[in-house]
């Protein structure tokens, strides 16, 4: 069967479950998933300019900048591809954009919300997360996040998808719905 | 008189009292009033592909939105309009930008807005109105088709107003005074 | 020492204490601070068109679209610029962005924020603001400022930076240590 999307963005702050869903979403449906975070490390490692992530975030900004760009040009050759990435990323200097805007073109952009308890627990449990967030700023981000992938989606005048994480079964079913027709409008 | 405006844009959900207020305005100051989805119905009729709504609506795709980029282009050769659309269309797959940014170029952008309350109740008046809607979904539509019609003011660096149908009368009394004089600013 | 950052532009409503801050910040790091008003008037002033603000902004909108162009080609020649402005103008036919996307390329936006009373408060103060504005209007116009600078920052792919001014010390040792030092992400 021939998929309806070619490239299928998601995104959402960290902790929101975005990686459990697109992993089963990907594996269910057939779209090659990518998470952009572990493919800038691999790159990074294979220049041997970092094997973890906070070596890979402590080198200069140029470096980081040229791994990213270098990323999504890996991502632009691929075909029906789900790419699981934060959209916006957060830290002292504020907020920027993370999807490549000027290489990659999506078809469809999802955005993952949750409860802002919810994601504060979860957080709790990821070691990984290194964030510190209270829900007042955890709702700037994610407020931050929406409109900035509502203004990717008018650029491209793609679709834009805002789903709610409450029950994971219930969003994974309709962002299958979703992903595997796109007549359904 | 000259009027000041070529292109005049009003977007808003649908029950929201649009097309009331665009009628009564453009009757009244002498601008064209054009309904989007109206005359998107009379391309499809000329064209022997849909002679309802429904059946418009459950074309496939490309025809529709073929359908929609002529509509476009025949607006696009109109002097002193005003066109009434959505903004942003909801569907099962999401939102997506309904007004064509790379064919209209507006020279202001209503959003006309109201209580969730009023707007579920017209809905429900009008058998017209498919969609399912709870005042939590409603303000997340009504807050996507505010930050997209923001985005396309900035794109087109034109006015944005942000218009409360609460009061009927006082409503169209406030889009008169702009839609009749540039230079209130 | 070198300064991380070309253009600086700092925005926010009318009352919320960004000149304040720009003047203290630019003193202390060595940008050159340019109030866009300001030098809007400058010019005005130069080719005898107005003499006060008032007088300015009771021009013609060519005349004061002119001006405003010119202010902006003066400010694209300066290196290592602190800009202050609105961002957003808010008059009677609503809202526009101030901030000339076309002509200036700015490398981080920050977004001046504080709580509603106390802006309102301040503008009681001060004699130049002529805006009324209660809470929920005032709270409008600083979501489509946050929304809009939004928008630019991915248009430039730069950063974003919502700021807090409810202590004016703590919000200057803040923005001090992002202006310092582009490296601290």
């Amino acid at each position: 069967m021939e998929l309806p999307y070619n490239v299928v963005i998601v995104t959402g702050v960290p902790g929101v479950g975005k990686t459990t869903i697109c992993r089963r979403i990907s594996g269910t449906l057939g779209y090659e998933y990518v998470n952009y975070g572990d493919l800038m490390l691999s790159i990074a490692k294979s220049r041997d300019l970092a094997s973890t992530d906070i070596e890979m975030f402590s080198l200069d900004m140029e470096t980081q900048h040229e791994i990213w760009k270098s990323t999504a040009l890996k991502i632009k050759e691929k075909k029906n591809v789900l790419v699981d990435l934060h959209g916006v990323d957060q830290s002292l200097i504020g907020y920027i954009i993370s999807l490549p805007v000027e290489i990659i073109k999506p078809d469809i952009i999802f955005v993952i919300e949750s409860l802002e308890d919810k994601i504060l627990k979860q957080r709790n449990k990821d070691t990984k997360i290194r964030i510190v967030d209270n829900i007042k700023s955890l709702k700037e981000h994610m407020g931050i996040l929406r409109n900035t992938m509502a203004i990717c989606s008018v650029l491209f005048a793609c679709n834009l998808v805002i789903m709610k994480n409450d029950d994971l079964e219930e969003c994974l079913n309709k962002m299958e719905n979703i992903l595997n027709n796109s007549n359904t409008a």
